[in-house]
């Protein structure tokens, strides 16, 4: 498979300049807190993460009524458990942070998390088969993953790590998970160089071609989570959702 | 289970004083590159690295005759076909980096790096568990890996992570990692806040009771490695083998 079987030169070109023209035209779109928290993925997925920490993200979550808890997979019962009888879901991550465990091991960490109660799905393309241009194996990792979550009605989210990805890797990532049948193109982990920007969160808008885009990684304040939402992120990954909120600066890299 | 069913704080005490008595005392260990290379595990766990980094990682290792090449699960197969007919293992990770998946899949992902050829298998120990004194899950976690890598004759190493632990929890993370039945307790992930340090080392050694130590993350030179070798480390994982053989210091933060 090449990666024109799926996206033209011509298109991976339009997309950028379309994108370049977009950018200094962004003007964030302000929500109330309400409907911000709506947006927000409230998440800690720092390895030394503490149970009284799990517990501390599950009350925030329930009181300023995040859309979910994103938290690593040994917690995720756990957070269903306190979360179950809200509205706020669980979300998990899987192949987190580097992808480069094999598919198996991201479709059992599925099954695994969706039986726990998750009803999303973050997961990490296979980044350096994708830099590789094993585009076959990526979309077809993408593809069962997705066809898996639409059986049980979770929603699948697609991290493709855009710091470690030229601009035209991102469009063709974005582009194969459009076609993998993916819900979400989500921009980062938040442990690699680098998170979300306003300029990726365009390219893979126009590129993933009607799928939902989550803006993840350096989201601190009030402004950023506009600036993204006008971008096109319908959602936002953030360690720093109560601060955005309250409209307080955060301090984390996530 | 507490800490104190399996180390006393008497002690802690003790090995936490002979670490400080000693490490003005080391000395660094001189090794001619030959023995200095049966030490190193020669590493590339970076999520973009492409075929063509892990066909040279393999090249390396045979040329400068390392004891393994250490790689992502997805590369094992892939590095166990080039290096069959030589003196190079491979090793994996398990659980990488965070350590924050569920016990199971860290046996099915040890399950399949042993099918693929692996002969060591690097795991991250759950930290949050850890930290929230959750030692009873720990130990078991460990002792299942341990059980299956006796089983197939593999060494397993277990990563404590010791820049996100206390000096105490150093010495009860090493306890536990004997206790439980694992070859070598390993400092380091190279993706947290820090990598190895000699005074980690010798409270590894110490507490560990006759487990081999791997020193890894930020051993970029030939004294660093000299180092390491004199406070304990039997094994270095480092991105940096070839300059450090060649004594050039390098730039990599593993």
């Amino acid at each position: 498979m090449k990666y024109t079987d799926f996206i033209s030169d011509e298109k991976i070109k339009q997309i950028f300049e379309e994108a370049n023209q977009t950018l200094n035209q962004i003007k964030p779109i302000e929500l109330n807190n309400e409907e911000l928290a709506k947006r927000i993925d409230h998440t800690l997925l720092k390895p030394d993460a503490k149970l009284v920490d799990i517990n501390n993200l599950c009350s925030e979550a329930i009181e300023f009524r995040f859309y979910s808890v994103c938290v690593n997979p040994v917690y995720v019962s756990y957070c269903f458990d306190i979360l179950k009888s809200t509205d706020v879901k669980v979300c998990s991550v899987i192949g987190f942070p580097l992808g480069a465990n094999k598919t198996d091991i991201k479709i059992k960490e599925a099954e695994n998390a969706i039986q726990d109660g998750a009803e999303e799905l973050d997961m990490v393309i296979n980044i350096g088969k994708l830099k590789s241009s094993e585009f076959e194996y990526v979309f077809e990792e993408i593809k069962s993953l997705a066809e898996l979550s639409k059986k049980f009605l979770v929603k699948l989210k697609v991290i493709i790590e855009t710091c470690l990805l030229t601009d035209q890797e991102k469009i063709i990532a974005s582009s194969l998970c459009k076609k993998a049948g993916a819900d979400f193109v989500k921009t980062s982990t938040g442990f690699s160089t680098g998170g979300a920007n306003i300029f990726d969160v365009l390219l893979m808008k126009l590129a993933a071609d009607g799928l939902e885009i989550k803006a993840s990684g350096g989201i601190k304040s009030k402004l950023d989570a506009f600036r993204f939402i006008a971008a096109g992120a319908t959602r936002l990954g953030t360690s720093s959702g109560v601060k955005i909120i309250k409209d307080e600066l955060a301090n984390s890299s996530y």
